[in-house]
This record gives C-alpha cells, structure tokens and sequence, in this order.
C-alpha cells in the first residue's frame, strides 16, 4: 500500500527547512512564561520583553529524534483502546459546540449535561465511532463545575475513549480527579489513563497562548495522554497560499513539538491540524472546503516525514443541515486524508461549521467511517481471492449467486449500511420516501431508546456523587 | 505526485497473468459472428460450436503492444477538447436513464428529447462538468429515430464533446449521418469527430455480445472515438471477492482491447469499468456501495501498469433524493478513484443507481467536479509559495487580510462554491434555511431560463430538419 503525495522527497525537505528558517529567524511570540523558560533550558533565545522565542536548529532537530511513531487513546473498556496509526483511520467526533439542533424540534439551542449523555451513549453504541470526543458545551453547569458537567455525563455513558478540553488548570484537575474515582485510585488511573486531552495551544500565526500551553505543560510532566492542533487559515491568520500555510503549519507543529518533547522526551504527540482557507468573499471560516482536506493531505505527508501519526478536524462541514453539502464535504475530505496516509479524523455530528451537534449527522458520519475502514481494508490479495478455480467452474456467461463462495463470503465482503437506501423506487416509494437524515434521526431514536448498557455501576456513581457535590444528573434522557 | 495503490507492483503482474490464464484456459464467450473472425485471424482458438474464444497469451501481448496512452474527447467547440489522462479529471454525465425527476411535481416520470435538450444545454453550462453523455433516453422518439431523438436535441444544445451508445447500427448510421450535416461534409466531420461513442460489449462473466459488439466493430474501423466498459458485479456476475472481480474485470478489459487492436493497432482506448458487489441482502444493485470505488481503485492501478487512461462509472448514488447520502457516495467514490490516478469519471446527475436525471443532482455534481478538479491541481510548489518573506513581514500575531499578497490570491487560491453555503446561521435562517437541493434547483432554474448560447444556427437547423423528417424540436424549454 502507498499513500498519495503531492510532494517530491525533496518538496517535503525543503518545507522542513523553510520552517526551521521560520523559527531560527522569525520566531514564536510564547505568552507563557513556563513555556518560555522550558524553550530557553533547551536552548531557544529567548527575549524575554517581546515574549519572542527563537528556535536553532539544532534544538528542533533534537527534539525530532524523540518524536515517536505511535499515539495511543485508551478507554474506560480495554477493548476500544486504539492504537494510531495501525488501528486507524481512528474516527472521533467533533468537539465543544455550544448548540445542539434539538432532536424533537429541529431548532437550534444551546446544549446541556443531558444532550452530552445522550450523545455519548449514541457514540458508544454506533460502529463507526472510535472516540468521544465531547460534542458540546453544557450551559446547566453549576457554578465550578464547567468541565465536570461535560466529561462527567460523557464518561458516564460511553465506554470508547473520550477526549476533551478544560479551559484551566483547576477544571483539569477535577476532571483527572473523577477520572481516579472511575479507575478505583490514581495509581490505577495513571496505569490506563482513559481520559484523552486535546488543546489548541497555538494561535496562528506563530503564537503559543498561555492556557491551554499550562494545560499541555501540566499533562505531558504527569505524562497523560495529550496532543495539540494547529489551525491557520489561509487569508487571515496564514498566507493565501496552500504551500504557505502548510509551511506556517508545519512551524507551529515543530514549535508545539519542541515543547513537549523538551519536556518528557518520547512523549507521544499527533501531527494534527484544521488548516483551512477563509471565503474572502465574506471572511467566512470554510472548514468544509475542499482545501480542507487538500492542506491536511499535504500535512500528512509532513507527518509521515517526522513518523508521527497524522490526523486533525478534517471532515467537518459547513451546512446547517445534514444535507447533500454534508454529505460531500464530509465525504471528499475525509477520503482525501485517508488516501494521504492520515488515521485521527476528528469529524463527526457536528453542523455549521463546528458549532451545532445533530444527531443524525452524527450517525451519518458513522456509516461514513465504516467506508473509510473499507477503502483503508482496501483489497486483501492472495492467490484465493484471485478466484481462477471458481470463474473456471462457474464459466463464461455462468451465475455466482447460489455457489458456496459467495454465500460463505456475502456478510463480509462490502460494507451493509444499515441507513443508506438501496431499494428500488416503488419500495423507497411505498415505505415512505424518506431521505437519509429522516432515516438517520429514526436510528438514533432506536438505539437511545434501549436500556443504556455502558453506565457507570450504583455503586460508582454514588461514590462520584458524594464526592463532587452539585453534580448534574448526569444520565441520558431521550425524547424524541 | 504519486497516486494511492493498493497493489505491489508483484501483485499487479499476478493479476495480469491471472487474466492471461483465465483467456487462455477459459476463454470468452463470443457471441458476434464477426467478432469471432478478428479474434481467429488475430491467433485465437475459436469453437465455432459452443462460441467460446481462447486467447493464447502471446496474442494479448501482442495487441498490448499497440495500446496508447491517451484518448482524446472533441466538442463541436475544439475549447471543450479534452484529452486523457493530463486534461483529467474529465468530468462526464451518468447515461442513458429511462426516467427523469421533473422539475416541477419532483415526482420520477419517463423523460422525452425536450428534457435532453433541457439538460443539454444546463450540462453546457455548468462549469464542472467536461463531456455530455445523453443522461436519458426519449419517450417521444418517432419510429425510427430512437437515437436521433437523443443525439439531435443534445448536440442541438451543447457544445461539449456528447457522448452516447446507440441499439443498432442503422441508428448509429444516422447519429453519424446527423454529424457530417453539423460538420458541412462527411471529410469534415472525419476530420473532428465530435460524437463520442461509448458501449458495453462485454456481458460479465466473460461474455461478448452482439449488437454493442457490432457497433464497436463498426467504429474502430472507421477510425472513430469509441471506448467500452465492463460491468461485473460481485455476487452475481463475478466472484464475491474484490480482487476476483478485479482479476475476472481485467480478463474482460484485456479480451475487448485484443479485439479492438486487432482491428486498428493503436486505436484509443480507455480502461472503463463500472466493478460493483451485489448487495446479497436483497441483491440490489449497488453502485454507490463504497466497494464501487475500490474496485475502480484497484482497476486504475491496471490501467497504470498497461499505460491506458482509467476511468468509469464512478460517483453514482443509490438514493432516490439528492441528500446526505448521495452527496457522501458521489463524493467518497469520486475522490478516492481520483486519488488512485482514475481520470474519466462518468458521475454527475443521476439518482437512484442510474435509474433518473435529476436537475439538482447535476448541479451538485459540478460543484463536487469543481472540488475535484482543486484536488488535482493539488499543492503547487515553488520557493514563491512557501511565502518566507511575507511571514516573516507579518510576524507573529500579525494579520494577513489586508496584504497585498491576499488581495492578489484571494479569487484563485481555492474554490469559490456557488451553491455550498457558508454563512453563519442567522443569515441562512434569515434567508429561508434552504437546504443545498433548493439551492441546487434554483441554480438550474437560474441557468435554464436564459437564452441558450449553444444552440444551432437556424440555417443549420432547417438542413438537418428537412434531411431527417419528422424529427423531434430538440429545444430547450424550461418550465420550472
């Protein structure tokens, strides 16, 4: 199997070298103080008035012969743990929306502790879905408890991995707190840390903020599971050059990169981004555009280049509907980055460019996943399955329908979607003529309207209770 | 750039022989007379009883010799000519559907030459799209003129290369008859032949038939643009098994290029094929499965190694309504043939597994083209583009809009979709929460309701009209 490219070897070495000239002699403006004294003690010049940090090359290449060449997200159960990149493409949901399209009226509304329940025993329950990431917001988090009331009913109800944010050191710390009541102690926690952190630390172009950077410092000492993604759009915060903005990329990956391994060496990290290109029609952000998934391709041979797993917030669409748009952008990027060598794809059930969680989308975008594991499965060659015995014996202008061949390999050869429609007309016809976001609202409502089999014990819940006072509920309520 | 394959390039030289093993010991079974003789002139082992043909290797790898690298589509305008591989993707229509969803009721009915001339001339003007194959047959067709019904209002309303197959050779005679009167003389149309003829001669398994046959025959002599595709479908036509249909396709795209070569050494050809897997759930059709797109991957790696242009039926959708499904299975089946190096993709306005046009279909599939045809301009490298000095000016923190830089790019760095919306959701509430098939309708509309500027010259017209009585009007008419 070869991944598509779009670069030479010699393309790929040069845009290495153009970032390294970016960091030597331009710079990262670090606003964190801790960052910048990590940076200095490896080497970096830092001035310390500007907040500018300025990167030799020898300090990033060192820090590159850490780089390892898998990233790892475990889960509550053992048997979602996936590996990157031999388990990918490892397909995620996308993350902190504050709206949901209300599944009963089809409005938008801001999203609560109980619609991230919901979701999250949706995700446990749907095929394609590999890891939770927390799809919205929770607007009825009491006081004090705004990331308890997102990673406590997800943790609560889905037993994949779960990833999310904590926009201070204080909500992290709760959250790894109630991670050690899950896990019995923080000993057994810190053996299978099953909560998977993810931030944004930099801010194109070449800046690295101050919270989400104490976030990153603070994981990757304890050494928990953390990675960071880039995000510069071109026309705005990167050049309105796709090769610009992959070289702007690339340089805040090598800067973010510098940090952690200067840090724990061999600290595992994902090459990941959401590179776009603004609509400079309007200034509209487009994460759906086609560009989308062109810049994460040419990401991704960089991170094949480094040997760190690939991936990012790439199958993300505009729309506000889960409509003939979603179903392409979503589609054509997710498939580009596929073929380009990428395994993390951060790109489910969110609508309006990251802002709205629906429901059908999100079980769309599972049957979706299941075709990229197809196409990444792709042709399993062996003598056998060239068949010669069997087109011999069925003949020219013979029937494979009722030989044992086909009968014993019809459930495992393609994909059986369970939404996508293939009958004729009259039957589409007679059952309703329904379009597939009619039929993908139908399957959630079945799946959330079973008993929940992947909640948290009595006895576990009551302990989490007591111990964080005013908790939300917490459980999945389904209403449609 | 380097495509995506599956395949080493061991297991493309076994699949190869396999197909040599399977025409030397199998064989095909002929059912044209005259097909038989080519084929026993050529060297081939004819059972003039049972009709099979058997292909001793050396005969296939002598007609090998002769294949070519490129095939050309021509419009009566030479500024639509298209040449394969390097004017790829070429974008084309899906054909020869018996029904059309009407503009007006949205209910399916049979279609007639005025919608061909409707979609003609809609085909003409979207960007997307390269070549015109006549999406649908004529109800309205007067005796005799079954194919003239379609070829007339098709190249009536465009000026793209058209593209389509006929029953019989007294209709193919006439289609042709119809091109030297556009032309101005039979010399002038031999000249630039600008009706493209498209058949599927080979019934899988490993059968030929008779009248596309005939008319591939008919047409290789004279010299003009013809190019079959071959249709096995897993299950039923071909072993449950991707790399035994890949291998049995193969054998069929071997057995039809000997007889074509044998006839005209260096007749251009294309590696077509529309390779599916059966859905044994209910033996539906299924040729927007995700397999459909693998199977054309693995087929476009053949094609690579035998130095032929690769393409088919590729992008179609099962659904009945232009939804989320329809836009993810156009999108994923296009974009990963695209990434394998396929370059013909007979995809756009069909729903339903080719069963009915759909105007807001073929508008989607322009704008899936339009992302197409981004993906394969791809990352333009240059020192210029790594834009060093203008991130250097901009330094950390700074803004791109109002560069100079971002002004003069911003109108060619990506794609500016007309139907995919990116506004915020007030706006898209504010201006009527359309979905993307109201937009897509309204496209359509927008386009049909102005003068058509591809039409014939009334002179033009009066000479074709009176050399074919009774022939239908062939214009456009829009009525939504």
């Amino acid at each position: 199997m070869q991944f598509y490219r779009f670069f030479t070897d010699d393309q790929v070495k040069r845009i290495h070298e153009a970032s390294l000239e970016l960091l030597e002699n331009v710079g990262i403006l670090v606003h964190n103080a801790q960052a910048r004294a990590i940076y200095g003690q490896a080497g970096c010049k830092v001035d310390t008035e500007s907040g500018i940090v300025k990167f030799p090359a020898q300090v990033v290449e060192k820090a590159r012969q850490s780089f390892v060449p898998t990233y790892t997200f475990l889960g509550q159960d053992p048997a979602f743990d996936k590996v990157l990149p031999q388990d990918g493409p490892v397909v995620v949901t996308g993350s902190s929306a504050p709206n949901i399209i209300d599944p009963k009226t089809g409005e938008e509304r801001r999203a609560t502790s109980i619609d991230i329940a919901n979701i999250a025993y949706l995700i446990n329950e749907l095929p394609g879905f590999d890891v939770f990431s927390i799809s919205t917001l929770a607007e009825d988090a009491p006081a004090g408890q705004f990331s308890l009331s997102r990673f406590y009913p997800a943790l609560k109800n889905c037993k994949k991995p779960v990833r999310s944010n904590t926009p201070n050191i204080k909500d992290l710390e709760q959250v790894l707190e109630l991670g050690a009541l899950i896990a019995g102690s923080e000993e057994a926690y810190l053996e299978r840390p099953f909560i998977n952190h993810h931030y944004c630390p930099m801010v194109s172009p070449l800046t690295m903020d101050i919270n989400s950077t104490d976030a990153v410092i603070y994981l990757v000492e304890k050494g928990l599971p953390v990675y960071g993604t880039v995000v510069p759009n071109a026309g705005l915060t990167s050049p309105m050059s796709l090769t610009g903005t992959v070289t702007l990329g690339n340089a805040e990956f090598l800067a973010l990169s510098t940090l952690i391994q200067s840090i724990r060496p061999g600290a595992p990290m994902i090459y990941a981004v959401l590179s776009t290109v603004a609509d400079m029609r309007t200034g509209n952000y487009a994460p759906g555009a086609i560009e989308t998934g062109i810049l994460q391709m040419a990401h991704t041979e960089m991170a094949n280049y480094y040997h760190v797993p690939s991936g990012g917030y790439i199958g993300l669409t505009n729309s506000h509907v889960n409509d003939a748009q979603s179903g392409y952008e979503t589609g054509m990027n997710t498939t580009a980055a596929l073929l380009a060598g990428g395994s993390l794809f951060n790109m489910g059930g969110l609508l309006g460019s990251l802002m709205a969680f629906d429901f059908g989308k999100a079980v769309t975008d599972s049957e979706i996943a299941m075709n990229l594991k197809q196409i990444q499965r792709g042709m399993e060659f062996s003598e056998e399955n060239l068949c010669l015995d069997l087109i011999a014996k069925v003949g020219p202008g013979g029937s494979y329908m009722s030989e044992k061949h086909t009968v014993k390999n019809m459930r495992k050869t393609a994909v059986l979607p369970k939404i996508a429609n293939r009958d004729m007309r009259g039957r589409w016809e007679s059952e309703g003529r329904t379009d597939y976001q009619t039929r993908a609202m139908r399957e959630a409502d079945r799946i959330l309207s079973k008993e929940n089999p992947a909640r948290f014990s009595a006895e576990l819940d009551r302990k989490i209770r007591s111990h964080f006072p005013n908790l939300v509920a917490g459980d999945a309520k389904w209403y449609l």
